[in-house]
């Protein structure tokens, strides 16, 4: 087992208390493990909250900050957070315009934040919920029933965090989020498997020399599996996949998210076969993001999501964001 | 070979394009090989120009913007950019206020930048040079004299950056670098060897169960092999080696550093532990960074560097910075 790790039991608690020293903006209660920005409740805004697995950093604790999530809850590794942390994570950042939940859809996941949902609601606070169900791979993969929710979390949480800070309504931000979610598609392929603390040996067995397309992000099998290709070659097959799915009929947010253990290096020139691609598709590209955001662990991979755009979306995703992991305006 | 790419030769080219297409606040020069802010030169500014062999992003590239480097020269992976990039960038930049070129101490690079300042001398540039030697782990390492430049590369470039953004002089912002240079150690740990694009195959032999201390960034064999340790125990060693060469006399900036295959979530608990073993060596922390920035493309591993600040330094760590990899402030 090659993990930097004390033990496997300690693992999110360990990094919780590496966030909180790296991070003193954040708030981090390492006990009850809910991550909130240090100025919440923010008054006349809607809060938005998060969370899920431990394991894909950095989402979603990295995403917690002005003009995106207000809180997240991190459960173990590849497991739900419970309905206790989602309760706290509301309570601590409701300022009295409500909460909306960003939930991928799990089914772990979707049943917890079902039920924090109602005792945040008995207690008083009014609650949204988007479900982000993005990934054209699998339906009713493992036991989840519908699409997972992978790379358009991102998008998502950026795009529904902008409104919410601009002080949009409960409602708007939860239409603005779950339209995010419509408009966004996307497609993952592994280079190797993933190795988690408790089991510390792969969760499937991908030999050397092959890949394996339309993967989820917990090791989860994927659609097909290869022999090995060029970057050109898994940019085409990905792009298509998305594009055949939903076709962009504006211009695209383009995520080309790395699942953990890809270089940059190589990420960066897998951007630029993914714009091929598109261009060849005459898809026209408002904003590329690169980068490793919705990962796997130590997962080799990558995956790419495309987000349709109006002039309104587009100038939520461009509006200033102030997290761990993503960060740009004033 | 486990590599999202196309061939090995074109590597470095297809990220550049790719680079080019995610950030057009750079001026990408995929032919030539040189990323240069798009607002230089910067009237009244001495700018600061880096590079050195691909494989480590996000330095160089990833830290070229306001308030840290002005150009980088990206070479083919783990060999350094030739002279002619230099040149280049440093004509780019210069606004007449001079030139300063961060080496990092490798003998080519430092033979090449070395020729390229007294090119650009000759067309009138002036140039300052700050080198960088930081690894504590080992002297005369492959084909280097003296120690290698590894995590302290990203302070100096940070900080001296900050300086020259700040309108310092060229001969202030060259002593800055070598200021934070001096007051700066780092030290390397390997869970995995790396494996580049041209080779395919790792470039040491590393057998499950072992790690190696006192790595380098180019896969160069450690100070020595051991069998796996908890992240405590490394943290322990890695901070002992640090201040044993040089025992900080004030606070620190820390770097968690991950050399690219490391997932966030496992630094971040390892950032717990190398802040525990500080404050059991009564080393007190101004600020800490925890990330993938000086990494060697698919190496498992981590390295902890740390700076020592005075009120000077520590503002201009603190200034604002805007580029792909780093970004904060306004």
């Amino acid at each position: 087992m090659r993990m930097l790790i004390n033990v496997p039991e300690t693992v999110v608690a360990d990094a919780l208390r590496g966030m909180a020293a790296a991070h003193p903006e954040l708030l981090v209660d390492v006990e009850h493990r809910v991550i909130v920005r240090r100025d919440a409740p923010v008054a006349g805004q809607v809060a938005l909250v998060s969370g899920g697995g431990s394991g894909h950093e950095p989402l979603h604790g990295g995403f917690v900050g002005p003009g995106m999530l207000a809180a997240a809850c991190p459960g173990e590794v590849f497991t739900s957070p419970v309905p206790d942390q989602m309760v706290r994570a509301a309570a601590a950042v409701d300022s009295g315009q409500g909460v909306v939940f960003v939930i991928k859809n799990y089914t772990g996941d979707v049943l917890n934040f079902d039920m924090a949902a109602e005792l945040a609601e008995d207690e008083g606070i009014r609650l949204g919920r988007v479900l982000v169900h993005d990934d054209v791979a699998v339906s009713d993969g493992g036991d989840t029933a519908g699409r997972r929710g992978t790379g358009a979390t991102l998008f998502v949480e950026k795009i529904a965090g902008a409104a919410a800070e601009a002080g949009a309504p409960l409602e708007r931000v939860e239409a603005i989020g779950r339209q995010v979610n419509d408009l966004s598609r996307s497609f993952g392929v592994a280079l190797s498997a993933v190795t988690t603390p408790a089991k510390g040996s792969p969760t499937f067995d991908l030999p050397g020399g092959e890949l394996e397309l339309g993967i989820g992000i917990h090791g989860e099998p994927g659609r097909e599996r290869r022999p090995m290709m060029t970057a050109r070659e898994i940019a085409d097959i990905s792009v298509d996949a998305v594009i055949e799915d939903r076709e962009p009929r504006g211009p695209v947010l383009v995520l080309v998210n790395g699942m953990g253990a890809t270089p940059l290096l190589e990420l960066y020139g897998y951007n630029a076969e993914v714009q091929r691609a598109l261009a060849e598709r005459r898809v026209s590209v408002a904003r590329t993001l690169v980068g490793n955001y919705v990962t796997s662990l130590d997962m080799a991979g990558c995956s790419v999501t495309l987000c349709e755009v109006d002039e309104e979306l587009l100038g939520l995703w461009d509006a200033p964001v102030r997290t761990a992991a993503l960060r740009w305006g004033r």
